[in-house]
C-alpha cells in the first residue's frame, strides 16, 4: 500500500498504518463506539458523541413533534449513506479510482402501526433502498467491483441487514 | 385519549389524531422516509434530510479521517438513542407518567477487520448495549411496564435487532 497517496483526498497512509497495527496486534481490531442521548422535553432530544456538536432529534408535527430536526429513522438512513460514502472513498482510493462526484439517495419503508400501539409487529423499517450515483472515469467493470466491495464491507450496512443483539436495560 | 394533554410537553392530541386517521385509513400507516448523502472529499460527507441542516460525517484520524464530525457507526447509536427517547416520552405521556430526566447511554462493539479487508465476516456491530437512566416518581412496576413497551415498539430498535432487506444499487 502506498504510504503517501492522497487520491480522493484519502489519507491511505493512516489506513495502512491501522491495517499494519491490527495485523501485528489482532485484538486492536475490537473497537467500542458510544453515544449519550439527553431528552429535552416532548419529542426533542440530542445525542452527544465525543466532543462534537450534538445531533438534534425531533418528530414532524403529524407525529406529535415540533419538527426542529430530522427524526431518528431519518438519522438511521443518514448513518447508512454516510457509511457508504466512506466505503466508496476508501476502496476507490486503494484501487486507484478517482471519484469526481458521489451522491447517495436512501429511502426506507416503515409501517407506523406498531409504534402507535395499533399492531404488535415490526415497528422498524421493512426495507431500505439505496441508489448510488457515482461519477468517475473508471470502467464499468472497475465500478461494479468497487460497488460489490463497498456493499460487502459496510459497517452500517451489515448492522442493518443482520439481526444484531440489542440489549436495553434500565439503570438501577 | 385526552385531546389537550401536555404531560412531558408531548402533543398527545396530534398523536391521537394520527391514530384516528390510521384507524380510518389503514394505508396511511405506510410511510416512506428519505435522506440524501453528498461526498465532500476524503472521508467527509453530509446527509441532507428535508430542509434541516445537514448531518456531517467524518472518521477519526486512526481510521484515516480528519475527525471533523461523528462517524457513521456513532451516528447509528445516536439514532437508536434518540428513538428510545421519543418512545419514553410518548408512552410515559399516554400512561400518565411524568419524566423528570432521561439519559440514555449507548455502546456498540465492532470488529474493524472486515471493513479493512483483513477478514470476510461481519463488518457491523456485533452487539449494542444501552443503559437508560430514567428519573421519575412512577412506581417500579409502572417503569418496568413503560420500559417493556418502549423496547417493544421502537422503530430504530426493531430495525437493528432484525435483518432488514437493504438493497444498494448503482444508478444507471
Amino acid at each position: 500500500m502506498a504510504t503517501n497517496t492522497a487520491l480522493n483526498g484519502v489519507n491511505l497512509a493512516a489506513v495502512g498504518a491501522l491495517v499494519g497495527h491490527i495485523e501485528a496486534q489482532p485484538e486492536a481490531a475490537a473497537t467500542v463506539w458510544s453515544a449519550e442521548v439527553t431528552w429535552k422535553g416532548a419529542f426533542q432530544s440530542e445525542a452527544r458523541i465525543r466532543d462534537f456538536a450534538p445531533i438534534p432529534s425531533d418528530e414532524p408535527p403529524a407525529l406529535g413533534g415540533s419538527d426542529t430536526a430530522p427524526n431518528p429513522v431519518e438519522q438511521l438512513l443518514a448513518a447508512l449513506g454516510n457509511c457508504l460514502a466512506v466505503g466508496y472513498a476508501a476502496n476507490a482510493s486503494t484501487e486507484g479510482i478517482t471519484i469526481n462526484d458521489l451522491r447517495i439517495t436512501l429511502e426506507g419503508n416503515l409501517d407506523l402501526r406498531t409504534f402507535l400501539g395499533l399492531a404488535d409487529a415490526n415497528a422498524g423499517y421493512e426495507a431500505i433502498n439505496v441508489s448510488v450515483a457515482l461519477d468517475t472515469d473508471a470502467s464499468p467493470e472497475q465500478v461494479a467491483r468497487l460497488h460489490e466491495r463497498v456493499v460487502g464491507t459496510s459497517p452500517v450496512g451489515h448492522t442493518l441487514s443482520r439481526a444484531v443483539p440489542v440489549r436495553i436495560d434500565l439503570a438501577s
